[in-house]
């Protein structure tokens, strides 16, 4: 046996190189040496949410509904649960009416595409969608690490839009694609969390979504709408999403069962309702991207797709009552870590400050120091409390000196303990 | 709403317009419009493999495992079939052991990566190996579609190995890289079969599997081998592996549970023992693999991974154990497509002759005339049997008088039937 190394990092695929891939490992290594912190690091589900559920009872649900309302024989209905199954998916259409029904997306069973997770229609989207080695793709900055490592992974340049306090900067948009232009290439895409963006907790108001639908037209780009969070709004203060508003077809827009059902499942989708004109006539992107699928993952698992299916099912085919209890968790969380934060960083140092989403899983906070691997050792090991450095969402170096904090997953007295112990590390740490 | 198509196909990615992406489709298609036919094409598993799995039961063997071997408490067990978890997977211990006490693959769980098939397996493979432009990836020729799609995904330039009746012609492979060599390219990696290639259908003699490994030493080249077809070999006439018999850690080796299992599952695996040197250490080419992963699914379903956890443990956590019964049907239907070949086909026109495979799905019979899809639109309506045209298969033209037949998932009878179909087909179409 040969000792020295077989490869070298610097032969393997440039994206390996790039700290986004290497950024949920880093933080599961710094909690794994401080198991007894509280760590506002993850965007895991509630613990309630991941137990108890009855994967046989929600199976045979969805296989009644297969011989119901599909009139499909029990055998042959139970037969696609073990049997490879069409790419496109087999919920398709439960998730055509719900996103109908729950968000008013006009479009039908055949624009839908299941996918493993959001993260694998972030893969398949760029795939389809980026050709030319000229095609860019704007991302909001701060932005989500998946699609900018889905972006990595296929050598797909990406330019960074600045994201505010009204989310998205359109005008910032709209000077990237015509230096963009200038430079002889495109903006062929942008991706976009218009409800409560992870990390940046922002949620764009209706007018500048309007303004970016327009925008998309006038420069003829795509939007790739990623709607993760948008089921933690208030019941009562709810925006159309960008799907909703789309009359020219320019948003592929992308869901999850990873925080309205459960991320075991490994369930998501996208709409892309996009025609396609081919030599031989027209099809749907979303038909595209199935094709994709084929050699990616063949298609997602028909055991979990039933299980979420069964979840659909066992809640009027609706998204929004499916998601009703974990977003009043998530609003409650939520507001317990806005209301810790009032009470304990009242006499915070200066240049400490955060904003107050009113949805989402994540609280920004600004520091007067660099928010650093070096200062959430510190914070960690001597002040037992974890936080995500906000510097590994940006694209360029303007977070250095912030932290999000995620309160998804802790009940409310860890929430409150965490917080305490969080004010009194950044009074003695990071203090003048 | 506009009527005018809103993409172009030329406008999106150019695997698009690739056949091998929509060859699956082509052959669902035919088979839809001729439901009466009896079809050769799928490589689908035989019903009796696919009906009464009782889920719930390999889910709670998989728990019970998790708690008395791993020392999880119960509830911490459960939350891992819901939650998000580890991108390298859940059942790593139970598949090296599998591969080890079966196989004689002498690698860890760390070395080993759990995906969404085997298909996920070479996507990621492809990414992590190929970083520059001038690199390309051999495959036999003909060869399975999955890898050239995901090569054809990625960019990745493919060159075709001829294949004979003793599968990878290995002096063709290292002409190959004699021509990379002399165009400033270089052959960065092999895909192969060695036990029952789909579509060949041929096994590599243990010589000529040595031999491969010396090559690929020598012209610094990594193997992939794909292990889908191994356990249909008579079980007194195994041959080793390319991983078994790999001392330099030359082989990747990748393997599924659509086969032993069931597809529906999407488990399949990744076994890269190769040692990765860093800036900062060494690494596995599994973790990297995992990183990767990380942007395409992020994790196999764990639900998935505790049902093919539960079958492993059903049987001993024994790949051979879990897969006789399976293999024992395949040969049987195998050696019954070969018998009625030789009753019915006794008589065939001048030109027709099929190989003989002692394990696999596939017999190839070659065909005086060309194999298309109008000869196929004719069998299929004038004679009720379909087949796969080779020519999907292959990456030169020499495939255009040659049909696959698959009998995995018929009863000996439609074998027969189908295969008597077949012979008045081809005596009254392809005689001269």
């Amino acid at each position: 046996m040969t000792t020295a190394p077989d490869l070298d990092a610097r032969d393997l695929h440039g994206s390996l190189q790039d700290p986004v891939l290497g950024s949920i490992g880093f933080l599961n290594e710094v909690m794994s040496r401080h198991p007894d912190a509280i760590s506002f690091a993850p965007g895991a589900p509630h613990p309630e949410f991941v137990r108890h559920l009855d994967t046989r009872a929600l199976t045979d649900r969805f296989l009644t509904h297969l011989v119901a309302d599909r009139g499909l024989d029990p055998a042959r209905a139970e037969r696609l649960l073990y049997e490879y199954g069409p790419a496109q998916g087999l919920i398709n259409d439960l998730v055509a009416g719900a996103l109908r029904a729950d968000q008013g997306i006009r479009a039908d069973a055949r624009a839908v595409v299941i996918t493993v997770g959001a993260q694998e229609a972030m893969l398949l989207t760029l795939r389809a969608l980026f050709r030319e080695a000229g095609d860019v793709l704007a991302v909001a900055d701060p932005c989500f690490v998946g699609i900018v490592g889905a972006a990595r992974l296929l050598d797909i340049p990406v330019v960074a839009v600045h994201e505010g306090d009204n989310g998205l900067d359109i005008d910032d948009l709209s000077a990237r694609c015509r230096e963009a232009h200038a430079a002889g290439r495109r903006v062929r895409a942008c991706y976009v969390a218009p409800d409560f963006s992870n990390p940046g907790g922002v949620r764009m108001p209706l007018d500048l979504r309007r303004r970016l639908l327009d925008l998309a037209a006038r420069e003829d780009l795509l939007l790739i709408e990623d709607n993760a969070y948008g089921f933690t709004a208030p019941e009562d203060d709810t925006l159309p999403g960008l799907k909703a508003l789309d009359t020219g077809r320019r948003v592929i827009h992308l869901g999850t069962f990873a925080k309205v059902g459960f991320p075991g499942a490994r369930v998501g989708y996208a709409v892309a309702d996009q025609r396609v004109r081919h030599a031989g006539g027209e099809r749907l992107l979303a038909e595209e991207l199935a094709d994709l699928k084929t050699m990616v993952t063949v298609n997602t698992s028909p055991l979990s797709q039933a299980v979420v299916g069964g979840l659909l099912l066992d809640h009027g085919r609706s998204l929004t009552a499916l998601a009703r209890r974990k977003a009043d968790r998530y609003r409650r969380n939520l507001a317990c870590l806005a209301d810790a934060l009032e009470r304990h960083l009242a006499d915070a140092p200066a240049g400490v400050t955060w904003n107050r989403p009113a949805g989402g899983f994540f609280v920004r906070v600004n520091l007067p120091v660099r928010a650093d691997a070096a200062l959430l050792e510190v914070s960690a090991r001597d002040y037992g409390v974890l936080w995500t450095p906000m510097s590994q969402f940006f694209l360029t170096g303007r977070g250095d000196r912030q932290i999000r904090l995620s309160c998804s997953y802790l009940e409310p007295d860890r929430i409150e303990t965490g917080v305490r112990r969080l004010a009194t590390f950044l009074r003695k740490e990071t203090g003048t």
